[in-house]
């Protein structure tokens, strides 16, 4: 695929490269620029040679992998890094990794100083189709996921191939979750999916569909950056569940339980009649091209607990869902929190 | 004087309102709304009465008073009882006190699920004139000043007289440092200042100026909300020097400090043939009105690696100045590390 440029035009604009080349355009990007990249121990592990020949001149500050580092206390380690390096506001943070180190390097990067200049090198599909695009920073809190961040452009984003190579079967699947997502909220991304079936491990065909993601995505985030008239909830589809499921169990990745919680939301929408029987099964049909194996909620009312911290709900008793309502259409629907009880009892 | 109304018209729109009535006004705004007022010892101690009055249906959270407390810990504090509060990004956050629960506050409420709503109460001069307009929130941390913070502007500010009344002499001090700042960058301001410098302890006058200065800094704000294009830079006039000695020293409140850099600074300005030495004596005059005796530097090795640190600066080895140059105008100057060192030795 030849290397495709999607503008985002934000309040502060941001511009996403995305095909095979994005590093070598990253490494002339930052050519003579006083960098500190920010990477995670796994990616470091296997690519540290290849990030020394293309960024010679800088810095490389390696924080532990996983899901359960992004907190408070690695955050502070990147400002702490940030500190030691005499970082400027002109210099630049490159976040070189998957999703956790894009939202934590860039909320690190919104934070020092005030906002330092930020570069995002997504190396996981997650990343690529959604993370690291529209400028969505945070660290998890006191059992809270995102509570804390900021809503930060990166300046530039480059999205490679090259790493997807490496990446774990899982690390795929976690990707696919926010491409069916995409393919929910967009009719023609939708449709490719479900004429492609049998491709979506061929990653010629994924990285493909990332574009199509991210200019999905773009043009949601260009008309509601910072979430508040509504229209950017639409990503969080299957997030309302998928989160509160994450944070009760927490052994699978986020694309994993975004896809679980679309699934179990499936069933909502079917019966509060905001979709019908058959779209709803269409829906489960292509989610389960990437996850065959759905498990039932574990804890209802634990689950709800959890739901009613999710960011997207304005009352306090209320949960906020946002569910498939036909081909390229959905709908949001507030439900209280006993109803929303009763179906993950069910479920 | 009666209450004016200032517009900025930033990315994120901001209104204050100033003069007597504007508690009354706060309260008004937030009636009915889910609000967590954020304020300190010393304000909770001699305003709680009137605030449970005023906002009856708000929980009030107190932090430990003084500038030593805008750390880290105590914004993690703030970060947990809104938690604990179940707050939504629709509910408020209400700072009312200083400039250090202002900037605390303010940076809680970017923070927490990336943005909720934000109140500036601002109940010292200082914060009147300067901290709770245009957004710049921030903590210290490993001993720099504001390294980590957001612009996040308050939706609405309300700057009510009332408060000033049991105000320290040093903090009516602490906030004439900043409007004489604002004197020296804006020739109207200046004129008024030299016109009634016997004035300059009437509350009521001072009611006036704030007012003046708060104009003065939204058209400013306006122009250069992150502090990019350089012209929000002029605002930091004397706190190069000032910030680095209240690294240094820490004794006196932060408006001193920058009542003392600009004085020292003037000298700078005057060797380096950026104002005429006339001018600077005029300055000089104008800042003894509120602060007459100046220290000399106590170290100015130290002293240079404090302003090294400094988030206007660029490079690692020069330092940025905003120098007086003649009467409503202003110069910045990038003086190398060493001659600025020499500088301060002398003075």
């Amino acid at each position: 695929m030849k290397m495709q440029t999607i503008r985002l035009h934000t309040k502060s604009p941001s511009t996403v490269l995305c095909g095979a080349g994005a590093l070598d355009a990253a490494a002339e990007y930052l050519k003579g620029k006083d960098a500190l990249i920010v990477t995670d121990t796994n990616v470091d592990r296997l690519y540290a040679p290849l990030i020394a020949e293309k960024f010679p001149a800088a810095q490389v500050f390696a924080v532990p992998a996983g899901e359960r580092n992004k907190n408070k206390k690695t955050l502070f380690l990147i400002l702490d890094e940030m500190l030691r390096s005499h970082l400027h506001r002109s210099s630049f943070v490159v976040a070189l990794g998957g999703g956790v180190v894009g939202d934590m390097a860039g909320l690190a990067a919104a934070l020092y100083m005030r906002g330092t200049r930020l570069v995002q090198i997504p190396t996981t599909l997650l990343a690529q189709v959604d993370s690291s695009v529209g400028g969505k920073t945070a660290i998890d809190y006191n059992g809270v996921k995102n509570v804390i961040g900021a809503f930060y452009q990166p300046e530039r984003v480059f999205c490679d191939p090259l790493f997807l190579k490496t990446l774990p079967r899982r690390e795929i699947k976690c990707g696919l979750g926010e491409i069916i997502k995409t393919g929910l909220l967009d009719a023609a991304i939708g449709d490719k999916i479900a004429q492609n079936r049998g491709r979506m491990h061929d990653l010629g065909f994924l990285q493909e569909l990332a574009a199509d993601c991210i200019r999905f995505k773009a043009h949601v985030v260009e008309q509601d950056e910072t979430e508040s008239s509504g229209l950017r909830k639409c990503l969080n589809m299957g997030h309302t569940t998928g989160h509160a499921l994450e944070l009760l169990c927490g052994r699978r990745s986020h694309g994993e339980y975004v896809l679980i919680g679309m699934w179990l939301e499936s069933y909502i929408a079917e019966e509060e009649e905001i979709c019908s029987r058959e779209y709803a099964e269409q829906v489960r049909s292509l989610i389960s091209v990437a996850e065959p194996k759905i498990p039932s909620f574990p804890n209802a009312r634990e689950g709800v607990k959890y739901a009613l911290l999710d960011k997207k709900n304005e009352g306090k008793s209320n949960v906020s869902l946002i569910l498939p309502k036909a081909r390229g259409e959905y709908a949001e629907l507030i439900l209280p929190a006993e109803k929303y009880e009763k179906y993950l009892e069910r479920l």
